[in-house]
């Protein structure tokens, strides 16, 4: 069994709640350090195993992640998978010196937006892929390397994506020993068949690599797409509390796809995701206190879960 | 070619805007029948061809659908399918003096819903069927019934409803003349394997009858509900413009499937709806000034549908 095998069992599925990443990526107001260990403590008590917290960047650019070592300190005394972003070799540095469970690396699956967002050249971003899996495997102990690739339903710079060139990029960072693929409507573009024919494609070329879905709810589309995705055989869903997150190419739009409404979309699937859903959306008033500009979405927490049916997987 | 599949033609999906009817259901402020026919006159110029418009109620009873009738003629005017509810004898009667193109009778799916909410049994609901019917037939431009059976895919009451239930109720109706079938998930129980599974196996049962789908998106899960239709051949799909209607059993649900986001799901999957999205979303003004005290949802219209890519179908 892979070590991303260990982390994501295969026989079942796992939601990330990554709220404290993306749902903080454009927030001018953010959780305090006691804010994010409560939502953390609280969550993890929810039955969340699985959260990305972070990101290594410069404290000045992104003061919402300076205090990401401690929060990764939480996640260990908690137990739970903690993983963050590094965009560069400094952050992959910095990151091998915590007690990371993953990196998430990012490669853009377009030339166009990966020269405009990461300003470096494709390749150059698959290089860091590699150079960060060696440092991972030098760490005391060794995080996953995720290679997450943005845009991989569609472009807010170059438009449409040709699955060949995503299955390409993916062959590349598997290749550089990434352990985990992960598969982003950055943009919140697709639809539930384009997300089944990407998906199938990439999971038939790539065999079995440990594949998760990054899904945007910026068209509405983000539940179906979700479970076009658990249809195909994904099993590691991303979602963020409230569906905190937004947009950044459309102002005002909604963010990540609701974490809320993806446990009973799982559960009512027959996917047990041992999550307590009351337990869960009870962590909403963290978000709403520390983020009172947020608007927090999803529609499980308007009409709580329903009392009349067993609406639980068993 | 039954007089329902000219109506709702099988080799396209029809999308059905109920906001006029299920969106006012429980709202206290509504729109004038100026404010009525300036909403159906720009979504008729949008491209919606398929409109649920009132009920046939004593006015004193419900106030919003006081002018049904009006409404009725303002939609033959525009040359638009108009459906209404008649959920009683003197209903229906009222209806067939009207250019109405569609009764809807509802059938409860569950007999403690049916005696809780209708103060009839399944089978006098069932006999109301047939009485339509006749009446329908008699009239001097007939109109389509449909049956639509609330609480198909859980009951409030009942709590979980076996299919078995669902299908005989179906074959009932077809057997008392109706021209087309509704499922309805009423308080937003279902999930898309749930919509899958019933969906197939009353068309399994049933032949070719004109099957269409009214979901309420109480968890969530509507678009991903509507994309399993669907999948499944429905072909008929109700929503209402921004979200309308919310849910009598959980104040501040959120309400029917968002029509905004079903035109994007249904252009995404290939399905051409003949729908102008910008022309469509615009029409939410009318619904803001006239109840300002609902909301509106739906992610399409915050974020735009996306410029640069061709989502729409071919």
């Amino acid at each position: 069994m892979s070590p991303a095998s260990r982390a994501y069992p295969p026989d079942r599925v796992v939601l990330r709640e990554v709220g404290l990443r993306d749902g903080l990526q454009m927030v001018e107001h953010f959780p305090s350090t006691t804010a994010k260990a409560d939502w953390l403590h609280r969550e993890s008590a929810a039955g969340v195993r699985h959260f990305e917290v972070g990101s290594f960047l410069p404290a000045h650019a992104m003061p919402q992640f300076a205090d990401v070592r401690g929060v990764i300190d939480i996640c260990r005394d908690l137990g739970v998978h903690a993983a963050a972003l590094a965009l560069n070799d400094r952050g992959a540095a910095d990151a091998v010196q915590t007690p990371l469970n993953e990196i998430v690396t990012v490669v853009s699956a377009t030339e166009e937006h990966s020269q405009a967002n990461a300003r470096r050249s494709q390749a150059d971003a698959i290089a860091l892929v590699g150079r960060t899996v060696e440092m991972a495997k030098g760490a005391a102990s060794p995080p996953l390397v995720q290679a997450g690739i943005s845009m991989a339903f569609g472009c807010s710079i170059a438009g449409a994506v040709p699955s060949d060139d995503v299955v390409r990029i993916a062959a590349a960072c598997v290749e550089a020993g990434a352990d985990l693929l992960g598969l982003a409507d950055t943009v919140g573009f697709a639809g539930p068949d384009q997300v089944t024919d990407l998906v199938t494609r990439v999971q038939r070329e790539l065999g079995d690599v440990v594949l998760s879905i990054h899904l945007h709810d910026t068209r509405g589309m983000g539940i179906a797409n979700a479970s076009a995705a658990l249809d195909a055989g994904v099993r590691v869903i991303d979602g963020s509390l409230g569906g905190l997150g937004g947009c950044p190419f459309a102002p005002g739009a909604t963010g990540n796809v609701v974490f809320e409404d993806l446990v009973y979309l799982c559960e009512r699937k027959g996917f047990a995701t041992g999550i307590d859903l009351e337990q869960l959306m009870s962590v909403r008033d963290i978000a709403a206190t520390a983020m009172p500009d947020e608007p927090l979405y999803g529609a499980t927490p308007r009409a709580g879960a329903p009392r009349q049916i067993d609406w639980r997987a068993s």
